[in-house]
């Protein structure tokens, strides 16, 4: 698995599981009903923003990230990253690896922080994956979130210094 | 004092104290050095966001409030909002009377709580207001803020659910 910065020629492979993930609304609160265009534009970053993919040996798409500055003015130090893995190519250590990319890069640009604004509490693997790679669930907002088969949960708010 | 949705007519007695808020760069997390463009579009909101003004008795703008979603899709009931007081006009409940409008204003509109993002921990009197009217403080970002005189502080996240 190689991790590189996304290029508009990735866009289609990328959009499929964006708009499963996106569409199954369990994870994510962006619109389910998102269009292709809208979401071209949330998730291929120009600078200061960043969007890798991993690939597979064979270039295969399996995963996707953005990165992005948090904040803006006296707190531009925070960074703030998404996540999303094609479903059919989990359980192979993508999302690990890209979050360990992304943590990389964020000290590298000079960030102080890391914050993810809202991880759904339901979605236990990215919160024991985020957790792992040095996260604190600094705040959960109570019913947050309106997940489809459990109605409302928490919204967690997870966050690290380096 | 009457609170009211603000026309583009207002946009001229807002910015004179939104400028003097935002150079200073103790309470905002906006660029110290925001050019009236991109301080118009940020504050001026359209539906479904709304933004109105505090005036006096003779017209004069005493403060503004900007209110809206501040989460898509799943968590899209959590109302977002920001404050400024003219720092002229401040001491005579115009924060706290834009403060309860705008929760009225997101308990009519069906949100089912509101969160505050950033307020800086060193901003006292609006962390205590906020703290009058319902809010929490859910969690603080150690460091989270860059201070001009502080150095580096924390960054509440507060929330309140109606």
């Amino acid at each position: 698995m190689q991790i590189r910065t996304a290029t508009e020629a990735d866009w289609p492979a990328i959009w499929p599981f964006f708009r499963r993930i996106v569409e199954a609304g369990e994870t994510y609160t962006y619109p389910r009903d998102m269009a292709e265009p809208a979401a071209r534009r949330t998730w291929m970053l120009p600078p200061p923003g960043r969007t890798v993919v991993a690939v597979d040996d064979d270039g295969t798409v399996l995963g996707s990230a953005k990165m992005n500055p948090n904040h803006m003015g006296g707190a531009s130090h925070i960074a703030g990253a998404s996540f999303m893995v094609d479903p059919d190519r989990s359980g192979k250590g993508v999302g690990r690896a890209l979050g360990a990319h992304v943590l990389e890069w964020a000290k590298g640009e000079g960030y102080r922080a890391m914050q993810f604004n809202a991880v759904v509490e339901t979605n236990t693997g990215a919160v024991a994956l985020w957790k792992s790679l040095g996260f604190e669930i600094v705040a959960t907002l109570e019913e947050g979130f309106q997940h489809p088969k459990h109605g409302y949960v928490g919204l967690h708010i997870m966050y690290q210094r380096f």
